[in-house]
């Protein structure tokens, strides 16, 4: 399977390195982070982000705390005030904490955040293989956000599926849609697989109606980044409407994601917190106002995409309807 | 009923002075034009948009192209190749046509323009007391990319039917989605609202199926470039996305246009030409780069929405289901 060319956190002791995916497409550029404080921010601002990535720097945020000497029970505290909706987080740091809580020494919690990141990866691998039996050769794939390798630790969650059915030699062809409003399709999708040279082509949010309805479309997939025992699936706001219209066009919309980001405690979508975001990132794009001064916002992050849209969830242990994702787990 | 506190259009003899709306909401810029081949570019660069309203400034072109002297069948040629979708174009064009195909003096074809002028304007007062009727007290209203004084002479299609509402007496407030890639919905439905003291709420295009699902949206209302007799209707990018998801959670979509936009001749929306417009609008915003060097682009500027999804049409001539557009006409 193909790697891209680029590393979204690496880990050495003390050191946390993150590519500030806020400086994409136009810089490539990467943070050395060596202070709990500093990655907490990093998530916050998403310089980095998707759910599976926020759980691997939470987790390795819980390292450079250990390497700092801070006060464990205050950096998990932390850690858990950055962003509320992707489960991740909390499972990543559960983790930890149980290690911590155990006495594991720094290094045992290195080792915890590296068998995450090791643990993902193998996940992003085999999600692909699961997903890749699902898109047909000659398929045009839409997209969503980015759930690549920049949202994870390598591969993606959508995007190993993506990748998985293009090395397989399939002729597959990928429509991502920008994202707004922090543009994580335009951003960071169309780069990520421009790099691997897979076709892709950009819309605006608003087009996917119509290439639909044109049958343009052959089927969608996303990741998630929490997903209720019921196959409720929260995503980056816009996935709800994606999974609505590929619905009334008859065209599959499959969810991929790591186990990590199942919730099984949570009965159905509907008790998920979905964060709101700062009005500016509507109000402004890199800085540039595009909205008049003082207009009420509503930036809700997420949105719950009803399983009832969803044909299949895809993770690390198959690719299942949403009704059989614990029994069938 | 409240009007706008700005010209969106208006004509002396010789010189057409247009609100630049490429500029808004940052600076409120009045341009005078007084060649033909100016106002062909002001529709085409979207100075003037709106379907409605470049009808308008199409009729004025053609008293602009008096003026100079110009062959008017080479002047009318011109305009028509400025956009293909919106009829408004077409039908104000060929209304001109008759008059200088009949003889008609420069004074008489500036006449005919400010007789389309002030019928679209009562086409809009109409429309706002018939659509006002659809709208109940304490309502939210969607509404997508600019349908307001903005997009005709004075006080709108859509908007003329929330300012209706409003001047009724009725607490109305309004959901404006941002309408990528030219953001109308930030930029100039929001600006419009604002200035009226018209609550309005801007949000990204994404987040219009997360308040629908929430029941947060009591309705939809839209403008519309084009409608086939059996109520298909075009109009801006995302129209389609917007209505497939209020008839998912069983909301009402609304279209209101002036009869001028009924294509009669189309017996469905399959055939209305969709202009594709340049990859810039979704690549940059004001300027500022947003996507990779050199992705490719697919820019449809509007969307056909099906006349299924459309609870009724409203028009100068009253509010109707799609399928009585033309019988109950």
């Amino acid at each position: 399977m193909t790697q891209a060319a680029f590393r979204t956190l690496a880990y050495e002791p003390g050191r946390l390195t993150l590519l500030d995916q806020t400086r994409l497409p136009r810089e490539e550029t990467y943070v050395d982070l060596t202070h709990l404080e500093e990655v907490a921010r990093a998530i916050e601002t998403m310089v980095v982000r998707g759910a599976p990535a926020i759980g691997i720097a939470a987790a390795y945020g819980i390292a450079v705390a250990a390497r700092e000497g801070l006060d464990l029970a205050e950096a998990d505290r932390r850690l858990r005030r950055t962003r509320p909706t992707a489960v991740n987080l909390f499972w990543a740091l559960d983790r930890m904490q149980r290690r911590w809580h155990a006495g594991a020494d720094t290094a045992a919690l290195e080792a915890e955040g590296h068998a995450i990141y090791a643990e993902e990866v193998e996940a992003s691998r085999k999600m692909g293989e699961h997903g890749a039996a699902l898109i047909p050769d000659g398929a045009t794939v839409l997209t969503h956000c980015n759930a690549g390798a920049l949202a994870t630790a390598e591969l993606g969650t959508a995007l190993a599926v993506i990748r998985a059915a293009h090395a397989q030699g399939k002729h597959i062809k990928v429509v991502a849609d920008e994202t707004r409003p922090v543009l994580q399709g335009a951003r960071l999708t169309a780069w990520e697989l421009m790099r691997d040279g897979i076709d892709v082509t950009l819309i605006a949010d608003g087009a996917v109606a119509h290439l639909a309805s044109r049958g343009e479309i052959t089927c969608a997939v996303t990741g998630a980044d929490r997903i209720a025992a019921n196959g409720d699936a929260a995503n980056k706001i816009g996935t709800h409407g994606v999974a609505c219209i590929l619905n009334a066009y008859g065209r599959p919309f499959y969810v991929a994601a790591p186990w990590s980001t199942v919730d099984e405690r949570l009965a159905s979508g509907a008790d998920i917190e979905i964060e709101e975001r700062s009005a500016d990132e509507v109000t402004t794009v890199f800085g540039v106002r595009v909205a008049p001064e003082g207009v009420k916002v509503r930036n809700p992050a997420f949105d719950v995409t009803p399983a009832k849209w969803i044909h299949r969830i895809i993770t690390e242990r198959g690719a299942v309807p949403p009704g059989e994702l614990i029994s069938g787990g």
